[in-house]
């Protein structure tokens, strides 16, 4: 299906039907889309989390208020960025691009030394700066990265007809502690459930999509 | 074209051929694949200035640390997110959303009057805090709906083999401060020049996509 027609066919799924299951291979399509996303000096900072265990989905409902969603959906997609650029983390990465293009280890020298004079010198934390470029902190760019990934995971899955609900509003720090994101150097982003909706009992199934007026949306400057 | 396929095609284009401009039908699917993106609770907190004028891109050119793409590219899209989020603001999307779906004007009253007792008391400006939840401010809350717009408008440009460049690095206050934006209650938060490769003359082009080992960004819980 062509992405437009995917994104109207798309909503943010409200009911789940457990008893359909999403087949691995779209699984795996969706979970691509969000590993072959652009990001920030291709230094793709965040990873997905894959979750099928029952028990472990059952305890994430309480932690992202009660939404049943993620109980009932057969996958739950966690989107966990880097707590913040390091130099190993620079140097893995650009040691394995020059790696796969077969190229000498340090033909990204001075592209990641600039890098790390960039990312090194910046906070790990937000501070109380506006954003960007001063002020600009490691997690929230990182989280950035997680948010572009995170959407072609959602037009991955509505090409392919697999329903998602988009989540933000979860407790991230109760999340990180039972996915022991910390220890990875990780902090949870955003939630992606994966199912096949329940159409007799959605309620938002069948209203119509709004966006504001396209001509309040789209400023043209010829 | 399918969109792993779209992902696999596309880089971060280089070099543009300034002879080339994408058809107006083509850059306006990109624009409304940003346009039906989702976005938390429906708010869609952005806009998309459309920058065809060739003195304004010149003159944002040294704005973005002199990438020259933004000159020669046919098109530049701005992304800009709201400042904060407002009373009229939410009030807006939701009378339109009622308008739209012959709904009476008051059946989102409960709904509106919970995302304003969220939003209304939160900081418009980053605090020093972690993001999210606690510390959660409204203008990079919203600049994260612009991200997800920002991957569509990349995915359905691949898609149509129109050439991009994601673009983060640049001076937003000033960029800002050209386009008028405070006055308007937004802020840039990312730009995407469209055009066409020039193919004999981008180094990127040829060069393999690499990411990391799947089995380092994917974690499966089962």
């Amino acid at each position: 299906m062509n992405l437009l027609d995917a994104l109207r066919w798309r909503y943010a799924t409200k009911k789940y039907d457990p008893s359909k299951k999403v087949d691995q291979k779209l699984v795996d399509q969706i979970i691509d889309a969000a590993w072959l996303a652009p990001t920030s000096s291709g230094l793709q900072p965040f990873k997905v989390i894959e979750i099928t265990n029952q028990d472990l989905k059952n305890k994430i409902v309480p932690i992202a208020g009660n939404q049943h969603q993620i109980a009932d959906a057969s996958h739950l997609l966690v989107f966990a960025a880097w707590d913040t650029y390091t130099e190993q983390r620079i140097d893995r990465i650009y040691g394995y691009i020059a790696h796969e293009r077969g190229q000498s280890p340090d033909i990204y020298k001075d592209y990641t030394d600039m890098l790390k004079s960039t990312y090194l010198n910046r906070p790990a934390q937000p501070k109380d700066e506006p954003l960007p470029m001063e002020g600009f902190n490691n997690f929230d760019h990182a989280a950035h990265q997680a948010y572009i990934a995170f959407a072609m995971s959602i037009a991955m899955a509505a090409e392919l007809k697999v329903d998602t609900t988009p989540m933000e509003g979860f407790d991230n720090k109760v999340l990180d502690e039972l996915l022991n994101l910390k220890e990875q150097g990780l902090k949870s982003v955003v939630m992606l459930p994966l199912g096949y909706r329940d159409s007799a009992n959605d309620w938002l199934m069948s209203l119509k999509k709004v966006r504001h007026p396209k001509d309040e949306f789209l400023i043209e400057i010829k």
